[in-house]
């Protein structure tokens, strides 16, 4: 029997591989899965690299990374934070955008087709304990 | 609300962290989180590296370095595969074979305090619905 890393660790890979196909279908060209790391958690007004890093989990380093090839791509510019201006905001550019809409569009539809996989209760059954679970049990310091 | 995605990253995120902390604290040295790619599908005769890719979803590239870091740790060492001189097992030494059995233990107490947290019935319907969404959907070729 996989364990509950194993499972949800495909559960992830199977989630990015359809997003992934479904990005670069509509046209989106350059981006990796990996790039989820910091386009799921963008806000349109722009968010700072080190609140990346706490939203997704990676590393700030590998956020740096990640951003640096999206601002080559061009879904993303870095710009001085308006409330910190020793600061820098990540912010989306109009292509950033188009792409953060079709993501949460086609998020909604791989859901809708897990949902018809496992039947809509029980798949509203296992969100609720997926978001419960979810939510870090931090140790304590 | 959060979507799938971002959600099966947390659980997966909080169930390596949980992990890892087990396991460096039972004083099993310089292993990180992602070096699960290869500990976790691992069979203790050896597997090919081509597997361990295929099992774990990481690139053959990536499990390549791993297992090179796992190799200057002592916890794997490659071995000629006798079905196949020309092919090479990643087999565990006896410190990768402690250690398996060590994660297999912390694995089963995480997903027991899991179930503790919200309920053996619902953590049980949980994981049936994990393992029906967690079966890869491949595109068609």
């Amino acid at each position: 029997m996989a364990d509950l890393g194993v499972l949800s660790a495909h559960l992830l890979a199977d989630f990015q591989r359809q997003l992934h196909t479904r990005v670069a279908d509509a046209g989106f060209d350059g981006l990796r899965p990996r790039h989820g790391a910091v386009m799921a958690y963008l806000d349109l007004g722009g968010t700072r690299a080190s609140d990346l890093a706490d939203r997704s989990g990676a590393h700030k380093q590998v956020i740096g990374t990640l951003v640096d090839e999206l601002e080559t791509l061009g879904y993303v510019a870095r710009q001085p934070d308006p409330a910190d201006r020793r600061a820098k905001l990540v912010v989306p550019t109009d292509l950033g955008r188009r792409q953060i809409a079709a993501a949460r569009a086609f998020v909604a539809d791989i859901e809708r087709s897990y949902a018809e996989r496992i039947g809509a209760d029980r798949f509203a059954a296992f969100r609720d304990v997926l978001t419960a679970l979810a939510a870090p049990t931090r140790p304590s310091p």
